[in-house]
């Protein structure tokens, strides 16, 4: 398979969801368009061109390059991150977005799996509402902890979809919990930062160091930004 | 690729979870011992050598053929049946369980997409416990049957990897509604039925005859034996 025709994703600066994606075609060395979403003023065009459900990330795949307000009628429209990521695989195979090995593929499907099953659901309700558990949260970081090889990357030296899928919702994590940032009481705070930068969490603590490294996503977060973002939304806000 | 060692799948007659995997091994003609756990008495064995998490579907890949008590040390094990649908795809690409193309591909993902975050958990709750709600399940129903083609499968002609994701499940729910077997009260089932059976889902209705029409989903489903267990289980039991 080869790119055949424009690549257009529509995205947001602070979406974790979308920086998956931005990852993947940038390690696809693709040719797109990078297009922002207002989420704010959220233009009628996207639902009725683009994405139905209204959500970011969307891609659009095929025909000319055109204004993205305007895809080509005979583009096909793909939503949900975690699919797109897998798109982006099976576009571009010669990339290393998964191993050819099946067995390794499974793995990396199955680390996504411990993130989304165990992970994304704590980190949400910990972060954005007051009542979310910090052990729910460490759990989870946990039972991903465990999938992850000695040392590189989620399955093996090489980056990945998995660390695609992962990182940037774990750098996220590791920034606010250190600098204090969330809904959560601040004494259950300083509880979870102690056992997370505890011995427990050497492993993973040297994978969000090796992921921070790495210029995949060096170039697809601007941590001065979100950094900025988290401070002040209304979702972080403690009452 | 082509399957290089044994593999052994370990199931539960009754599970839609396992459903998906056995159809996908008969449609990969894929050489395999199916092996029932009996999950009331889960051995020690299968949560020491299998899954961890002591969960069906499971299955091991490589290695000589072993006692499934005894997977062989080499072999790979892998959990979550659907992580198990893409890695049986991967090992048997020539068998069609997902289409070539990359966008044909996405569209199955999305299909399997929509009954995992719109249709489980009302289909879950629903029938399980006295609180779910029916509308819910239609809502979840409806979105299914707006990314179904006019006529034949989720993404076409032949069989895929969506249908093997999505029958198990519909053809559970079709039965249960039409029995009245389930612990929602039971005017809300006639409710619920006469939607389900009217104008609105005569596509899916369609896709869910064809379904059982099928010789991949008759060949892994006993009907009889399911219902005796559905009429009779706990779980389904109006108070
Ligand atoms: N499951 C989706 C989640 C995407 C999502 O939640 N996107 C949010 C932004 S982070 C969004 O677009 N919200 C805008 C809206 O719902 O109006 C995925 O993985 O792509
Ligand atoms: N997400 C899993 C769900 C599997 C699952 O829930 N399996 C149930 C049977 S249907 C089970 O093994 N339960 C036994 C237990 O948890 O002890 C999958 O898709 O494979």
């Amino acid at each position: 398979m080869v790119q055949n025709g424009q690549i257009t994703l529509y995205s947001s600066p602070y979406s974790p969801f979308s920086q998956r994606n931005q990852i993947a075609l940038k390690q696809a060395k693709a040719d797109y368009t990078d297009y922002v979403v207002d989420l704010s003023a959220k233009p009628a065009w996207f639902t009725e061109k683009v994405n139905p459900v209204g959500k970011i990330p969307a891609l659009t795949y095929g025909g000319p390059k055109s204004a993205p307000e305007n895809p080509p009628p005979e583009a096909a429209k793909i939503n949900e991150s975690l699919v797109i990521l897998e798109f982006l695989a099976d576009l571009f195979p010669e990339a290393g977005l998964l191993p050819a090995d099946p067995v390794l593929r499974a793995q990396a499907r199955l680390f996504i799996n411990v993130f989304e099953t165990k992970i994304f659901e704590p980190f949400r309700s910990f972060f954005f509402t007051p009542d979310g558990s910090g052990t729910a949260l460490l759990e989870g970081l946990e039972a991903l902890q465990a999938r992850l090889p000695p040392s590189g990357f989620a399955v093996g030296e090489h980056w990945t979809n998995a660390d695609s899928a992962v990182a940037p919702f774990l750098v996220r994590i590791d920034l606010m919990l250190k600098n204090d940032i969330g809904k959560y009481p601040q004494s259950e705070g300083v509880k979870v930062l102690e056992i997370y930068q505890g011995p427990k969490f050497t492993r993973l603590a040297k994978y969000i160091e090796d992921i921070k490294a790495s210029p995949l996503f060096k170039d697809t977060f601007d941590e001065e930004t979100n950094m900025k973002l988290f401070k002040n939304h209304p979702y972080t806000q403690r009452k």
